[in-house]
């Protein structure tokens, strides 16, 4: 815990290090943060049309505040604006803005700004310094750590990128108290994830508190985003660039992602595709992975006692998911590469399932 | 020497290290390096429309006959092509083409087909591994070297881009003999510039056998690109980022860049806008940094006697220009750091150049 009350979790990258603070009123705080990250002067903020209104006016008087020049560029609210489209429409507006390489660019908001404004800051000038201020639970425990930025193709998300590390991530959970309760749940999902590919007991305190969170109790949604936060920084710090032992965040994200491109981006949120496709590969995982089934059954009721959808809806053309499986960026060779679990807390990767058995386990999951 | 008879040097950038091959026929053995280098079976060529029909052809034989499956992606022949539409185009292309992480992207001709091949190859799935096979003067002693890519804005030369260090260069100055003589001198003009910057006897030797190398005697250019390569990788070996020592690659491009964008990219080459860089660089220089007046006289008359412009045109609005120069990467907090000489060899960064004294040397290059 750090003096000002605010919890602290540091990533180690070398000398791409950076601190992310998890706390409420962290956006009233920012002018300290930034100084303190020796930002530049100026800046942009990147928000969407939905967190524009609730906290970039806030942000930026505390930036003017101390001292530092910023505007803000709005996106359309919803995934269809993580686009090399809107990319390209930011990169645009921003010579005119009278940017150097010492300016920041800030994403403000959920996943997609976040995302997106990544990949703005890690292109523009060939690479800006990059601060993360995450207004959604799912953002706040996953996407705004570890420093993959991008946007998405029609043929699949995530597809264009770059690995670009933030200087500072301001995750101040007092944002959480406005975010629709769908969304809440959603990101809740990755919290489960979280636990289940690396640590039993934060699965188990879920279980016991996942009520507490979802109803916004300030104390537990600061331990939900601070652990959550730990364990992505040890994961990413062992494995910037997805070499190996990264490659376990993606648990239940193989069918996951591919439901999601087949639902255009806007009939699921990205956690609820998540947590379908935990159940799949909870199913993937007691059959070939030695989880026990009661420990799979845990991760499945998890995911329903937290009012998130866990069987593959009927409109579905399971030839195209599997065919957008295959697009999915952690494909070698045409082969899939499965995230699966020993038991609850270990998750290992496996190249030996094949499309008999994915469609064996998406069956049972309609 | 390399026992192939082809001329090797290495960048040093640790895991990133790569080697750079000179030497003719390179093309044809382009199997071998890639298997040497470790690059996957399959992957895709960007080339443009002049030199898809005189080269890709052969390429793609030579890594098919290697067991290499590979596919070209055409471009229009021209600056204009490095642009974010253009970059987008083959993004768009390439989930169809059945490629993963280890598939690899090569840019097959000079800069342009280069940069932009370099930004697709760092951006599709987060950093495809990539090869520079440059075949003009310009990117084998220039820009295929250094893992700088990118594409312009309207507003200026490379605002948008990523380091991303290629695998291997193959740099067949076979290539060099169907290339057109405007483009020979103007690749030239780096090769002036990095004897200038870093190595008096190497521009010395370019004094005494430039009449060979714009002859395209094989020996004199192999001997050029080598020597220009090795330059570069030690200045990129030390400072991959431009954070100090590798700024002074931009002597004579401050100006440069500017006449570049506001001849809107088709007007002038380049190594033509360089060669006037230079003049004015070479004259700031003399005035500010005690360079010798007669070494300043001597960049300027091998410019001249290359064939290469060193007057700033009569057309150039003066204001817009710059203006130009304000959006350059270089500047910092608005201010422009220019690269200048002390001696032939010896280059050093000055922010202490106002614009009144970069408004008289344009007005004594006019």
């Amino acid at each position: 815990m750090a003096s000002d009350g605010n919890k602290r979790v540091r990533v180690k990258l070398g000398e791409r290090s950076y601190e992310i603070l998890i706390g409420r009123g962290l956006i009233e705080q920012a002018a300290t943060h930034f100084t303190v990250a020796k930002l530049g002067k100026r800046g942009i903020i990147i928000a969407d049309t939905t967190v524009e209104p609730l906290y970039a006016d806030k942000l930026v008087a505390a930036l003017e505040d101390g001292g530092f020049s910023v505007k803000v560029l709005t996106i359309p609210a919803g995934e269809l604006s993580k686009s090399l489209r809107q990319a390209n429409r930011l990169l645009e507006k921003l010579p005119s803005l009278g940017l150097d390489r010492h300016s920041f660019v800030v994403g403000l908001g959920g996943g997609v700004a976040g995302d997106l404004a990544g990949f703005v800051a890690g292109t523009y000038l060939r690479g800006l310094p990059f601060v993360q201020v995450p207004t959604t639970l799912l953002a706040q425990v996953d996407s705004s750590v570890g420093g993959k930025t991008g946007v998405n193709l029609p043929q699949g998300k995530n597809l264009v990128g770059v690995f670009h590390q933030p200087r500072l991530v301001l995750a101040d959970t007092g944002t959480l108290q406005t975010l629709p309760v769908r969304e809440l749940r959603a990101g809740f999902a990755e919290a489960i994830k979280t636990g289940a590919i690396y640590d039993a007991k934060f699965f188990s305190w879920l279980e016991k508190n996942y009520r507490r969170v979802l109803r916004r109790e300030p104390a537990e949604l600061v331990e939900t985003v601070r652990r959550c936060c730990e364990i992505k920084a040890a994961v990413v710090g062992a494995d910037e660039r997805e070499g190996g032992l990264r490659a376990i965040l993606n648990f239940g994200h193989t069918i996951g992602h591919a439901l999601e491109a087949l639902a255009d981006f806007t009939g699921l949120l990205h956690g609820e595709a998540v947590a379908i496709g935990m159940n799949c590969a909870a199913r993937l995982s007691a059959r070939h992975a030695g989880l026990p089934v009661v420990e799979a059954q845990r991760i499945v009721k998890l995911c329903k006692a937290s009012g998130l959808p866990v069987v593959v809806g009927a409109g579905y053309n399971l030839p195209a998911l599997y065919e957008a499986m295959r697009l999915d960026k952690k494909a070698v060779g045409g082969r899939l590469r499965f995230v699966l679990l020993k038991r609850l807390g270990k998750a290992v990767i496996s190249d030996a399932i094949t499309d008999a058995d994915i469609e064996e386990v998406v069956h049972e999951c309609r």
